[in-house]
């Protein structure tokens, strides 16, 4: 079937019917949420398990089911492998996989992949293990991509049920309070696992810093958590941060980040009580730097900024240009640190900030955002899932939810990486779609998305370089040659769901090259 | 039928099959929690309402219909008023109300009760309408009593179903982030309004202090919130410190306070990482004060102390006698700005510190606590609920899962209020059973259960006054009048669950006296 975007997409995968995506706000959730099997801790039982073994044992871990973990170590992060491996030796199979996101740390998986005991994989998979699986025919199911507040809803609805949450807690008390912003080795919020750990069969947090009750803030909350195993280390802080987290320093980029916060200046949505999202990625990170400056400049006080916290956005709260920070993830150690110590930096969980099964997130309440893309085309959807390659490489973090929300949602990228062209006619996956971006910023130009004239007339007003994206596009093809492009064959690799748990694109097996 | 106290229960009242008390660990709950329907607000929609009554035609709220409120403004309340008085204009009535709990402030409910806008109550009555109920033919139902916890467990089980939250909140966002120790007329905590806020079936937030947008802590969350009432006062802050909130003056309560503190430092849980629960009520406070200051002269630094938040805990906090603070409610404006400005007291709800049906909660941490009691028995039951007079005038707040988590449960009694004894053969109503009771001290000497032979060992080698509690009682009684008595009907006015859900004892209508 055709969903809303023309993407092909099967009626039916294994024992899920597929809903097609229907636009951004085009459906109505009905039915109830899940709901957690009751239990009841009574008094003197304790929680606390010599190892990861014994909590498999305990929580009655078998083969065929799914267990999930966060991903606030990112590339530092060893809990995943640790569990699996253990699976792997205890003679477990068949599993399927739920993390929020994997890194090239988990390449180890690609070997439990082969041997069976990684079954499904239905999370991020950032870097070799989606290389991997985009070689097609490894896991026993389409794996299937959510953004934060996707996957978030997912546990809510019951789509994914849960059989063992293990959540990687760099501190946490013998009850099983745990939290992620202290600790020997802090990495950020661990409220990612917050619904696992809610609507999980069985809940483990795994620390290497066991502290004497109560550990607070409650992330994760005594109540939910069935048993604590003490481990000697979890994961290495200093893996955290990645290379796409320093700001720019090409020019060709600087320039796209400087034109953003000049197209946010003309918008005229900076005012006082001005919201924005500064994303990760070299060009994000600038183009929050720059729009922080022209607050400076024009005496502005914003109401509040949502990150992933990093050192920039700390500093712009530092400043008093915003109000509060919210923050879900940390991608440094400042954010971190600023986390822990300053009241108005403040932590969010993604079904606050991003699900769309709720009463509202925290997005919808944004002015501005800007994000990046590994593709856009001529109607302005983008692609951060994918190269043109059709290799699945990246996750799709919040990227769907900001762009979603934000009043004005700005792409930023180049219109040449290497000698790859970034504006296509088609993308290669679709993540978020044209009808929620506003405009493409690019060192060619600005491209305003047709829906939003009254933004194009503000941008010509300003004196910006406004211009068709077509335009910019056929700038950028003239210095390179058309790029071979893959040749996908029928099986499906993965899911791209929307946040509402509607299908905007599948990822399909590449079988030749045109 | 019986229950395990030998207390005769109904088996059934109206649709309800009653499940009989089986001791204060007797059960393990099967099933699933409940599940709230599913609903998404999408971008764009607004919540903000101009009054009471445009929220109640908003919900949906009808005849018959369950709503809910909070106790935090306790004796300075005016939301339940209001919205009681708003449905009776609009012509609905048969309401079941589902407060935390009620206060004299509440009394013009009586004139509710007898014109059937009010049906039915389940939820505390502390004075006037707990004595008009008393009386017996009032509502159509028993009144249900729960503990903090049992009420927080009986929504999560689906044992309640709330239609309508309505939820006072000192500060809120246009979005429904509202928070109670911030704003005009903070009240502290309104977090037992969290379990309410995100079971029923709609909620409101009413606010006289509407602030841009983030509000935080999130102690209710704009995920959970559909609607946002902006009014001029919610309530009077001045009135949330009652009487019974200061330090006794009575020679012989502060000799029971005296008493207390000496049995805390014979028992052996006084020592580094010490936790205890400082309760309200005279006798409380000055124990509170006095076991403090034990610990001061010990050098003693304490793990945790839970309130009712009270200046005498933030007074501990501030000295350095415990580590952290964990308060679900406040007791006095000093509690409620300690709780905004020491990161370390640290706000929990009643499922955190008090659900039965959870992986544990922190009362269970618990080294020592204070209680009171308005009469106690030969078998160490406790009765918080009734007078003598057979008179329902008192809610049970924590004192279930206090006395069932701590190690050293002690209820400090007077042995006479006036002519009346409090120490008696059979309580009125048990509100709580002897079975988690280590010892009633009192001016006449203390009383250990028979069961902790541990603690009545220890506090004779500490040359503490140990007494039979039938040698106190009858102590007592030779310096008064046998009081008359009353003769109970048949009616229930009231059902006491214990905090499983369980029904510990009823209330029944007084039809004469012996």
């Amino acid at each position: 079937m055709k969903n809303a975007l023309d993407r092909d997409i099967p009626e039916q995968i294994g024992d899920r019917t597929l809903r097609p995506f229907q636009g951004a706000f085009g459906t109505t959730p009905t039915g109830r949420k899940a709901a957690r099997p009751q239990k009841t801790v009574k008094l003197g039982e304790t929680k606390v398990l010599k190892s990861i073994e014994a909590a498999i044992e305990a929580t009655g871990l078998e083969s065929g089911m799914t267990i999930s973990f966060h991903h606030s170590f990112r590339n530092g992060d060893y809990l995943v492998n640790t569990v699996v491996d253990a699976c792997a030796r205890m003679g477990i199979n068949d599993l399927r996989l739920f993390p929020t996101a994997l890194f090239p740390v988990h390449a180890p998986l690609i070997e439990h992949i082969k041997s069976g005991v990684v079954a499904r994989i239905e999370g991020s998979m950032n870097g070799p293990v989606g290389a991997f699986v985009s070689q097609g025919g490894k896991l026993k199911a389409p794996a299937v991509l959510r953004s934060h507040g996707g996957r978030w809803r997912a546990v809510e609805a019951g789509d994914v049920h849960i059989n063992v949450a293990f959540v990687a807690a760099p501190q946490a008390d013998p009850y099983g309070n745990a939290t992620g912003i202290k600790g020997r080795t802090p990495c950020g919020p661990i409220a990612f696992s917050a619904v696992d750990a809610q609507y999980a069969d069985k809940t483990v947090v795994v620390t290497n810093d066991l502290q004497p009750y109560p550990v607070y803030p409650f992330e994760i909350q005594q109540g939910w958590t069935d048993y604590v195993v003490v481990v000697d280390e979890i994961g290495d802080p200093g893996s955290i941060a990645s290379g796409t987290l320093k700001i720019t320093r090409s020019p060709t980029r600087l320039k796209i980040a400087r034109l953003a916060a000049a197209a946010v200046k003309a918008s005229g949505y900076l005012k006082d009580g001005f919201s924005f999202q500064g994303g990760a990625g070299g060009i994000s990170l600038a183009t929050t730097k720059f729009v922080g400056e022209e607050m400076e400049k024009a005496g502005i006080v914003g109401s509040f900024a949502m990150g992933g916290g990093t050192r920039l956005l700390v500093d712009i709260l530092h400043r008093g240009l915003v109000h509060v920070l919210l923050d879900g993830q940390a991608f440094d150690l400042d954010a971190i640190a600023s986390l822990r110590d300053d009241e108005t930096h403040v932590l969010i969980d993604p079904g606050h900030y991003a699900n769309y099964d709720s009463r509202g997130c925290s997005t919808y309440m944004l002015d501005a955002a800007f994000l990046g893309a590994t593709e856009v085309d001529l109607d302005f959807n983008v692609n951060v899932n994918t190269h043109s390659d059709g290799q699945l490489l990246h996750g799709i973090g919040g990227h769907q939810e900001v762009a979603a929300g934000a009043k004005l949602t700005l792409i930023t990228v180049p219109t040449l990486r290497g000698r790859l062209p970034v504006i296509v006619d088609r993308v290669t996956t679709v993540t978020t779609p044209g009808e929620v971006i506003d405009a493409i910023v690019t060192e060619r130009g600005i491209a305003v998305n047709p829906r939003r004239q009254d933004l194009n007339d503000r941008f010509v007003r300003a004196g910006l370089p406004v211009r068709p994206l077509a335009d910019i596009k056929a700038e950028a093809d003239r210095l390179t040659r058309p790029p071979r492009k893959p040749v996908f064959g029928d099986e499906v690799i993965a899911l791209i769901e929307w946040r509402d748990g509607t299908i905007i694109d599948t990822v399909r097996k590449v079988v030749g090259w045109k």
